[in-house]
């Protein structure tokens, strides 16, 4: 396929899509292709004028009644119970706060403590790598053995050692999907729990904590959930293990009655125990808006537009970009792949910084990974198209190799 | 002192305040007594224009460029920076990161790990119950015993076995404030560690952490320092630290090379790798654009005012309070409190209540306080006087027994 045949295909394909509707949801700045929504997610309209009232009249007039009249206490369980739906969780299992990281701790020293008599703790060695300090540090307070495996050899070490396993739903480098239901079965099929990072999946593609049956969840806001810049985590913990799972982070608002202001910690029934400190509220308030972009979407219409937009992208890589020396790393198989492609290219960080440059933004990963990522709610089929375009054009220019692309920045 | 002198005497008080202009600088409601500002802190003017700018230009239009752009990456240290002016720390030893008990979290197993010979973890039995539950924990990790032990008794179990104290600066239900100085000298001529929590005076007072010696401290932001509901916590390290400390929650922010994205785990040098991580932004920035509230403004000025208006409403106590069943739970020697006066009633869930109704905001605590902050910044005299004037008439006219104000609420 040309370029020219594929700008055609292309508005064929927006002219039909089902979701189209939800691109005026956001905020998308004029003349750009913005494709690193698997970083930061483009800011839904919604936002400004909550983040307007949170700060005006619900803090700035309300004050510190906001946590009754404005209900700012149950939060966290409010805004998890919108995200526990575009992860097929339960009500009442997905809690909101903290970091990631912060959760992931929390949820790896619970489960650990779920199976007291097993030494290992299993995770990918792709990992994101805060996933993979955050285990190793666990690893080290309780005294568990730490295990780099890969999924594909997971079924060579699964005995009855291994206490917990945790891998990432999606990789954020390479953007393969794993099998959820069957990593899961196999994991528990050893007696081990399963601990999923859902961070590159959610909002992009369906996920169903529940029919897969994971005994604990975390995950980022930030990306194709849209709920801004560091917007708080989540943290997903089946209803079976409610009554049992003690938080290494036993902060007062997870208490049973945290204003009784009792001096031993007893822990709130169900997944407040998750808790921990005082939520950042307007952070909070503003991805609580952002959600608010998914209403009324059919998540497995969201996923046909995901998989449809990288279909393309890999069809167009094919033919356009590797005669340019671009190799691709991302799964053909459209059920092993998220919503990301992930190219391969020895002047990788040049070509990102060009097309940043040039109004495309993606993003860089080491050592040689031009990341892009497809949020299926806004990106366009001629986006797709652009995109490859523009990465052509890099490549005929030489672009990639001038300095002010070539030399490094500190942050990328 | 009756109240008709009492009035004069406080316009006086506030026609000569040198820092009356701060008040300008934030948006207090008309009619309003707030009372509650170590809670929750009134809201800076500054702030809505900036959290506007944060959403719709920072990541609305400039997107994830704003990393660098707009210098997201630096802003948890940049932030950190104008609250180590506050608590006399050094450039390069504060960091504005997660919430406070996530960072006494952080640094209560990262000054035990100093200490590795040592078995004892000393907390104080009034101290916030989210430090009690925290430091529980923290000893149940690491196999530590946890002693709590007053400080006028610390002298006694100060030996070559306890590792790591902390103690909160100002406490939270009675306002005494403890001697920095002469504690920390005392734990550290034992050879342990000191880390104070200066959620409650940090803003009010001058805290001076470098003269003391500390070796950690820890604190809110959204009481004193008006950062906002939630608003992130810091994290105080002395520098000669920095080098031999270890979080536990070894997050990829806090990496020597966050963007090299390495197996294993090597921690920034400075305080920098007490980060965890994605910082909330929208929150951070918030607090960031609050901390302007500060600018300009005499610590020693903040305390005076500070002072006056505390000794003004004790003064108001003994004459108009007292003889209807109020008593003072606040140290009365001005060096022994901060910012706030705790009264004990039998009835001070009824008359707190009672009280926001009749628009004097203050909380009540268990079992029977009365607890009303005196921000120096915004609260004026007559509003201490006007204060004492609705308890008065809230007892005469028996409101605090009324269901309507007596009966609980889920969150107070």
């Amino acid at each position: 396929m040309d370029l020219t045949a594929a700008r055609d295909r292309a508005r064929a394909l927006d002219d039909a899509d089902p979701i189209a509707f939800a691109r005026d949801r956001f905020v998308v700045p004029d003349g750009l292709v913005y494709l690193d929504g698997n970083s930061l997610g483009a800011m839904p309209r919604a936002v400004p004028d909550v983040v307007q009232d949170v700060v005006a009249r619900q803090w700035g007039r309300d004050l510190i009644a906001s946590w009754n009249t404005n209900d700012w206490w149950s939060a966290p369980a409010r805004v998890g119970a919108l995200v526990a739906r575009l992860v097929g969780a339960a009500e009442g299992e997905v809690l909101v706060a903290d970091s990631t990281s912060v959760n992931l701790f929390k949820v790896l020293v619970a489960a650990a403590r779920l199976r007291p008599d097993r030494r290992v703790l299993v995770i990918e060695p792709g990992n994101f790598p805060a996933d993979l300090y955050i285990a190793d540090s666990v690893a080290d307070l309780l005294g568990l053995q730490l295990r780099r495996v890969d999924p594909g050899e997971l079924s060579t070490v699964l005995d009855d050692d291994v206490a917990v396993v945790t891998y990432a739903h999606v990789d954020y480098r390479t953007g393969r999907a794993h099998d959820m239901d069957a990593i899961t079965s196999a994991v528990q099929a050893a007696g081990a729990l399963m601990v999923w990072d859902l961070s590159h999946s959610a909002g992009a593609m369906p996920v169903d904590l529940g029919a897969s049956g994971a005994d604990f969840a975390v995950g980022c806001t930030y990306k194709y959930l849209n709920g801004g810049p560091g917007a708080p985590a989540y943290v997903m913990a089946a209803r079976r293990h409610h009554g049992a799972m003690e938080s290494p982070l036993a902060g007062w608002t997870g208490h049973a009655r945290p204003f009784a202001m009792e001096g031993s910690y007893e822990p709130a029934t169900g997944i407040d125990r998750m808790r921990c400190g005082t939520p950042p509220m307007v952070s909070l308030l503003t991805l609580e808006a952002a959600l608010s972009a998914f209403d009324g979407l059919s998540m497995t219409d969201v996923r046909e537009k995901s998989v449809s937009l990288t279909r393309l992208f890999l069809d167009l890589s094919d033919d356009v970009l590797a005669p340019l020396g671009f190799t691709v790393a991302t799964p053909r198989v459209d059920d092993e792949r998220g919503s990301q492609v992930s190219l391969r290219h020895p002047d990788a960080y040049g070509v990102v910084q060009a097309l940043i440059a040039r109004g495309v933004v993606g993003d860089y990963r080491e050592p040689d990974v031009v990341r892009l990522g497809f949020a299926p709610l806004y990106v366009r089929h001629v986006d797709v198209v652009a995109a490859v375009e523009q990465i052509a054009a890099v490549i005929a220019t030489g672009e990639q190799s001038d300095p002010q692309y070539a030399v490094r920045l500190a942050v990328t």
